[in-house]
């Protein structure tokens, strides 16, 4: 994503603790008190500017949503979208995706979403890409026994990368489609990136994963 | 496949035993003796008018192939490719697919191609896919250990089904292309088929998966 820099976003992200979570390593374990219930979990890793995470948190009130960006002036649009309507199961975290196990400890989460995330094509960068096996072991980490992973894309290689990748770690494939929006898939929430480039014909990849109880 | 009945087909298949082997049944297990070789051995299950298992069994002179096809009408087409440019390496076999396990014995096979098998879309036809797990169960009784499938189809919702059917069995997915055609994937041999359609845009999609040790 083109970032436009926005030099005051990071002093706004600090006067609004209540939807970006401060110190977020001292709530390890204990997030079902940062949202005063024992609802579930849900995670989205790159949340950008929060259009799915929005979007899930206001249709599934009895689920918790947490929205994961590193990029302050990124993640500040989602926090708008928060300020203008807040929702009481929705907060922000503005770290790094890389060092998730520092904020989230084992049956922490039940599901993880990847959405659109950087394809990181050359071969060179696999160890970038969200769906190599150090991010698969790092959410299993995170994860209830059984927890799973959403992802979508519309980049090809990395759909089939991501497909291999989950074989190889032993997770079992419960749901893909090849063409999201030509499919009989209910309530999908669309992200900003997919708005775009699904109006253009590009096609939407999406699967779900789980995994297994060893 | 719309088929053209040839009520001379039988008699012409029965014609030629060097081709089309005879009382395979008698053979299960000792494949190497009637190739007079040890070579492995791969087998194509609906193997049509057999462009794809003649091209194979040409490119690769040390490994045996074996096209199977239970309707006379379309393997006589096989048949007279062989009739005009014999291969010692390959074989067919008139016999129908799903009773694999009375012709070869368990590690007379290393790979099994599957190739623009039906769909059979409807939920209730879903036993007769060629990647229901009864066949995946089939497969693995004739194959060698860690033996693989490799699939190719233009079908969107059998390949999504497909995907899934092998991950519950617990096949690894060693390739995935979700465009072969516009992949770098090399030395791709076409069925008449995939020749068809493919030239009208159509997408093919292709995996290998592999049997793990247990």
């Amino acid at each position: 994503m083109r970032l436009r820099h926005k030099p005051w976003a990071k002093d706004k992200l600090l006067q609004y603790p209540q939807y970006v979570v401060q110190n977020p390593e001292t709530i390890k374990g204990k997030w079902n008190e940062e949202f005063q219930n024992d609802h579930p979990l849900h995670i989205e890793v790159g949340t950008g500017k929060g259009q799915f995470i929005y979007g899930m948190a206001k249709a599934n009130p009895e689920i918790n949503y947490i929205g994961i960006e590193m990029q302050d002036s990124v993640i500040v649009s989602a926090l708008d979208k928060i300020i203008e309507d807040p929702l009481p199961n929705l907060k922000l975290l503005n770290i790094d995706g890389t060092n998730l196990q520092e904020y989230f400890a084992k049956d922490d989460v039940e599901r993880v979403y990847l959405n659109f995330s950087d394809p990181w094509p050359k071969k060179r960068h696999e160890k970038r890409r969200l769906t190599y096996k150090t991010f698969l072991k790092l959410y299993e980490d995170i994860l209830v026994d059984n927890g799973e992973i959403h992802f979508k894309t519309d980049n090809q290689g990395l759909f089939e990368y991501s497909l291999r990748s989950f074989s190889e770690y032993g997770l079992l494939l419960k749901f893909v489609s090849l063409d999201l929006h030509n499919s009989d898939f209910e309530n999908n929430i669309m992200t900003e990136y997919e708005e775009k480039f699904s109006s253009r014909g590009q096609r939407i990849y999406r699967c779900e994963v789980q995994y297994q109880t060893k």
